[in-house]
């Protein structure tokens, strides 16, 4: 019968279908850090930044268009991630939902509770070395243009740059120092989890933003460890290629800004 | 053999004790978030906010000193939360934890994933309810005190009033409209979630600093379903106990803060 066909086709389809990212097109930006958990898996996705008028479905979602499926709540910013039935957003939230299923995360069996471990971890690398930095280019408003706030950007960059900067990667190189991280390059548990790969990133985009500050640091040695992590994942198979390939976009006008008057010396 | 004994008994004592908080004592802070969650579920815990000298247990904890137990890292900031040998810190980490073993998430066996709707939408209170009041008094850096940040702040606040707080105000609204938040107060499925005691929480604090700003929308009618949910959290019996116990401690220099000069009219 009809009726009891659809369930059964619709709970089959709710996974067995490649992931899919809604995000904004042409900029990393937060959708970044779940591009690169989709590749170092080897998952099968697809992203709005490579799809024709992509833009089109996160506009949809931001003007509470879409979902409106009757089982997903609306969503206030993207990224957000549709795996069949299921729409979420919030960027660590993703990254959780990806991480335990893409096998990212410590084992569930030995470690259960090692997930919020790793989630932990995660979310202060994107609170201190994400929207700190991004908070640089935009102190007063989101909404506002850069130039309408650039001596208060200044002032915070100066901040971040010279006080908040070394406190955070200080932090993740006790981590890095301290026994629950384990052997090898890795934050937690001695394996790859998917803190790992969004502090690369993090990394990755201040030293976009903050070149001098990062330039002088590694070059004298400070938080050796976290370098080598930064080293050591993009190193990865699968992340090597992806940042060599087309998919990988320039940073622009997004999270991570590169605006001379902000690039502070320590 | 006391070999074998060891572990069983650690095993034991893992989690049959009392959650403890570990958090600044003397303002509510993003530790109540977490006292909210405990207490609707009537919990057993213990509070740092409560205990003699509680403040050198978050120090030892933000110096590196604790939790040095080779299975937990380090931490950034609190709150930390302590359940037998496992110790985790970030707000909504710590919500996610609780709310899956406390039952303030969806159910596991009928919908596996609404804890990962639930989380998105606790993230997006705190973002935008929690995180962003906190920069309206700390725009440039929160190592430096209000008074050396005042024209920024006012011009922050401003912008938050106008233009964000109505917008996240509209968006948990629109997901209180939505078919997937189910019949009753609440925002997914229908049923009370930790998401709701945030957003609870969050409309408190904001009313708290904004309180010009809250009392216009609400007389006039604005996000009804917004204001019907803080009302319903602050009914439920064992919160509203709580509410009136000496254990609520009163708003002060934490997250949010009344300054006149901020309580901008709409």
């Amino acid at each position: 019968m009809a009726s009891e066909e659809v369930p059964a086709k619709r709970q089959k389809s709710a996974k067995d279908v490649p992931y899919h990212l809604i995000y904004w097109p042409s900029l990393p930006g937060r959708g970044e850090h779940i591009r690169l958990v989709l590749e170092e898996a080897g998952a099968e996705y697809t992203d709005t930044a490579h799809i024709k008028d992509g833009v089109n479905e996160v506009l949809a979602h931001i003007n509470g268009e879409a979902p409106d499926d009757g089982i997903n709540t609306p969503f206030f910013a993207p990224p957000i991630l549709q795996h069949g039935d299921l729409v979420i957003n919030q960027t660590p939230n993703i990254l959780q939902y990806l991480g335990t299923r893409l096998g990212l995360v410590p084992d569930a069996e030995s470690d259960p509770d090692g997930v919020y471990r790793v989630n932990g971890l995660a979310l202060t690398a994107l609170d201190g070395l994400s929207n700190e930095p991004h908070d640089c280019h935009h102190p007063i408003a989101s909404g506002l243009y850069y130039e309408d706030q650039k001596p208060e950007s200044k002032r915070r960059s100066e901040d971040y740059v010279k006080v908040r900067l070394p406190k955070f990667l200080g932090y993740f190189e006790r981590v890095l120092n301290s026994k629950a991280s384990g052997d090898g390059p890795w934050l937690y548990g001695g394996r790859l989890t998917y803190a790992d790969i969004v502090l690369f990133q993090c990394l990755d985009g201040v030293k976009y933003m903050f070149s001098k500050a990062m330039a002088k640091l590694e070059s004298e040695g400070e938080h050796p460890k976290v370098f080598a992590l930064y080293d050591a994942v993009k190193e990865r198979p699968r992340i090597k290629a992806y940042l060599e390939s087309p998919r990988r976009q320039k940073y622009g006008l997004g999270i991570y800004r590169h605006y001379d008057e902000l690039d502070i010396e320590l």
